[in-house]
């Protein structure tokens, strides 16, 4: 892989942590929700080692929030997924596709904070802009904006111990795709067991953004002796755990059914969701083609930066859209949608590489 | 300027002229509208040289097409801007800011095709969004979509010789800020006289992914000995020409009388914006602040990639945000953002560049 520069500006945002991830010597970013997100520290290879075996903080500034408040919040975010949120608790996590008319317009995760506020920590595309458009064309009483949240993630299987020391033990028993407030100097912080890796951990809604720095010297400092390093999400170890990723894996194209995320729409059940007439027929039948795990054969494969069509006898089938050499499992771990006369566990495609055309296996799950 | 690298993946669109810009030697990226904006091809200073002297192929295709189609395209296009449409005609293109209520959304161009097709040619925000949310809140009879449309602008002074020989002499004809229809290998494409430089030039409405590489490599072959080259929006031409950066040099935070632009607002005629009853006063009474054309003494100042503080007295009374170097008028051209109580032309401030406090003019006109 070549990589070109960045030319930074004002437009592509700097976050709290900046300042934290230079000083950790980030050598590649990329540009998400108009933001920096950093790549790359060391090497993929060497981050995702150490995500593995260690802790790491990740500045994901990027996963903006879309705050809604007030009377009609919770009729609002229901209008824009049809996941069924009635059973929703304050202190929630929900994993929310928002779908137009059966085309995905994000893949954020809703945050429950009152029955009159919520957080949606979104996905690449400025998903303000429709809620804003919603809100203000069916005259709701709510007020839609972009807090000054930033979400810092702290990802590993040594999470918990870094964590307690900075929030105390309490903070170890939150739950999966929970939240609960906790004080760090004399602020009250958002704390969820989430994040968007495999390897456990926690997202730290950092509120205000002069407690950015504070916050990541003082996790630094406590986990000097656990190796806490400056690390991001990772292309191999996200892979591995078919963690989807927006605008890679999907699009505007494509609906939730498509995504393997029909799990995620009670379309029956989700009542004033927009785009929920549009998807009743594909939650009946399912979708024509889907998101599976792939294998691919060989050597590692070059670096992924558009589809690559899958075919079958010549013709196209589907098409890969992220791909990389996994370490741990000796192979290019990949995904891909494929259509349906082709997406059984086991089935034999051919997938067109910059390098060359190469065996790919349709598998049956993901590798972790 | 320390420029980091970029890490690319199929979120970061390639364009239909990526290959041809890539073969150009393009040096650095930005990211805009999820999609690859070429940066720097030699360095921007001989950039800037050649854009002045002969002609420029420009892969702006992240200028991504809004398009209106339906009854009420008409109806929507109003809904979005408090810029007067009743007087705009078949083949014309106007600037509209973009309000929702005193915030800009973005900063674009409509482009009216027919009474009932628009396209609106748009700055960095998911500006799609809020458009498909407001036909859909308000029941508008009208499609909102991303049509396949790339504009491929053509820059600099030689830029009508150039066209004239692919498009033939009539080309030339086209008025600024209208387009017409041209034929290029059996397509027709929407040619409009309108660019991101001051130098003069065009911009063509690519319309098919496949038509990119033919016509980028026509215009390289009919303009060789025009000396044209791949080149890109130059930060210097555009700061001296005094056009707004959407992102840069303002946000959602700013009216659009706050950026200067309260020429482009009709709010008594504009009757159906939504963003209409929050301008009223200020269109009345003026903003607190304003976009200013700015000159920093001293030698050339570091690159700007974050506001800087501009002040009178020890008091904030602004902030700067482009400034770079120019060669031609051998002082540094800056944008900023100033306080009514200190923007009179030729009034003394100060402001605080990462190297040092420097004396800062504001001045009557911007440079070109």
């Amino acid at each position: 892989m070549t990589a070109p520069l960045l030319l930074p500006s004002r437009r592509l945002r700097r976050t709290p942590f900046s300042e934290g991830v230079e000083r950790a010597g980030v050598k590649a970013y990329t540009v998400y929700n108009h933001m920096l997100l950093p790549r790359l520290f060391c090497s993929v290879e060497e981050d995702y080692r150490h995500l593995k075996t260690h802790v790491q903080l990740w500045d994901v500034s990027c996963e903006r929030q879309v705050e809604l408040r007030g009377p009609d919040a919770g009729r609002l975010m229901q209008m824009l997924t049809p996941r069924d949120l009635s059973a929703m608790v304050r202190g929630q996590c929900l994993y929310v596709p928002i779908d137009e008319t059966g085309g995905m317009l994000n893949d954020p995760v809703a945050v429950k904070l009152a029955e009159d506020r919520y957080w949606i920590s979104i996905a690449d595309s400025d998903l303000l802009y429709w809620a804003k458009g919603i809100a203000s064309g069916y005259r709701l009483d709510v007020l839609v904006d972009e807090p000054d949240i930033s979400p810092l993630g702290v990802q590993g299987p040594k999470a918990d111990a870094l964590m307690a020391r900075v929030f105390g033990e309490e903070v170890t028993k939150v739950r999966f795709f929970r939240f609960d407030w906790f004080d760090f100097q004399g602020r009250s912080l958002a704390v969820a067991r989430s994040g968007y890796s495999r390897q456990g951990g926690f997202e730290i809604y950092v509120d205000g953004y002069e407690t950015g720095m504070p916050l990541w010297d003082a996790l630094m400092a406590a986990g000097a002796d656990l190796d806490v390093h400056a690390g991001c999400p990772n292309l191999i170890e996200r892979i591995e755990g078919g963690l989807l990723s927006y605008g890679n894996d999907m699009t505007r194209a494509n609906t939730p059914h498509e995504c393997g995320l029909g799990k995620f729409c009670n379309t029956d059940a989700a009542v004033g969701c927009i785009g929920r007439d549009a998807l009743l027929r594909v939650a009946r039948e399912g979708p024509i083609r889907q998101i599976r795990p792939l294998e691919i054969a060989g050597g590692p494969v070059p670096h992924c930066d558009a589809p690559w069509e899958v075919s079958a006898g010549g013709e196209r089938v589907g098409q890969v859209t992220s791909a990389i050499w996994s370490p741990d499992f000796e192979t290019n771990v990949a995904i891909g949608m494929i259509r349906k006369t082709h997406w059984a566990p086991g089935t034999e495609l051919s997938v067109a590489a910059p390098d060359g055309t190469r065996p790919v296996t349709v598998r049956e799950k993901f590798f972790i």
